[in-house]
């Protein structure tokens, strides 16, 4: 369990930020998820129980795109 | 009763042209909104009863800004 730090692409509002925000706060084992919209940075804290791969469906479901 | 055409700055992605759509169409009197987020226009079809500052506020309340 520690912070992970993630590039989002696709985000250009204030309701993209909430939509990822509640993507990733949906996953059983992510917390604290702060997104810079600017940056298209988020960074969360992540669970053994939650693979890199289940954040990247819950990013891409919600209409964007995990860079990397 | 005819066709309406105004600009709306600030719309930036699908979930800002929802939310301004879902802001017109909550005034009773205005109906088939239709939003061209690439040119920042909004089109819908307004009742005589339906001020255009009644447009303004609902416009501004969803956190957009109606030009002119």
């Amino acid at each position: 369990m520690g912070e992970e730090r993630i590039k989002v692409e696709g985000m250009s509002c204030q309701h993209c930020v909430s939509a990822v925000k509640k993507a990733l706060e949906s996953l059983q084992g992510v917390e604290a998820v702060q997104v810079d919209l600017e940056k298209g940075e988020v960074r969360f804290v992540r669970s053994e129980g939650v693979s890199l791969d289940q954040v990247r469906a819950a990013v891409e479901g919600a209409g964007y795109r995990m860079a990397g």
